[in-house]
């Protein structure tokens, strides 16, 4: 994987893919499946994220302050949805769901090495936690794997329904 | 267009679509393009919103605490990138545009007929808004047009670049 610069983090979140979210608490790694998420600032990129507090991965963010967020491409879909369905409570989540944990540099919880991208992050706003579970993280270092060409996202419809990515199109914009 | 379940508004956002949103102020009306946005809660439905303060709309929503989140199909694209490209300092965008407001239900700002799904929202949180222009919304009706079937959004990745909603797959989930 090579590093992304910061300036371009929101291009990859801005779409609205289901992405991958990890958590490393008392030398155990966990990732969930996550799909409400926004850009709240261009650079240092700044994304606010929702996740239910009876998520077993809720504890470990509010705990340790870390993330990472692994973008999945539309190939890993049943992986994204078996992880979902299951709970870092019972499983070791990457051994279940096959796949392969990497180290990060700037967190404990670990990169998705079968992800396009990767995002390490830190939260850096707790005040919206008790009210709405809504974390406020900073993105620290990302990285984007060139192995992937053009790779595909999917977007959560409900119920296991995904819209996989079509078409680009471009047009005359004078939004960034 | 009827009205829709409050309890299906979370299939209409989460999947990610550039939306248009409308404010009315001082018996004005505008509109404007946004991609930053994330469900907060399923029923009632609560939405998260980041809008610069440098956008017109910012003012309009921080005074009334009203708006509409109307969801254009792919159709509308240069439509919400012309939105997107001017300000409703400057021109009226309805007419610049060719966009029908209609009068909404419970809030002042105008649905946009245009649109395959409008949001009715009233602002219920604005701790967030100084530090990062975010904004609390819970939608008080929703409603969809029948008249389009099976509708493709558009995905903002960047500077006029769009992905336009592809294949739709069904995996089995126990995730709602």
């Amino acid at each position: 994987m090579r590093e992304l610069s910061l300036s371009k983090v929101y291009q990859l979140l801005e779409p609205g893919p289901v992405v991958l979210l990890t958590t490393a608490r008392k030398g155990r790694s966990n990732v969930m499946t996550m799909s409400w998420h926004m850009m709240v600032e261009f650079e240092p990129p700044l994304v606010a994220c929702v996740i239910s507090n009876a998520n077993y991965s809720f504890a470990a963010l509010r705990a340790t302050g870390e993330c990472v967020i692994a973008i999945p491409s539309a190939k890993l879909a049943p992986k994204v949805v078996k992880i979902g369905n299951s709970s870092g409570r019972d499983v070791n989540k990457f051994e279940a769901c096959g796949l392969t944990p990497v180290a990060a540099e700037r967190v404990a919880p670990p990169l998705v090495a079968d992800c396009f991208a990767n995002l390490e992050c830190r939260v850096v706003n707790t005040r919206m936690v008790r009210r709405y579970n809504l974390f406020i993280l900073e993105v620290l270092k990302a990285w984007i794997d060139p192995v992937h060409k053009k790779p595909k996202t999917i977007h959560h419809h409900g119920y296991g329904t995904f819209v996989v990515d079509g078409e680009m199109i471009k047009l005359r914009s004078r939004m960034r």
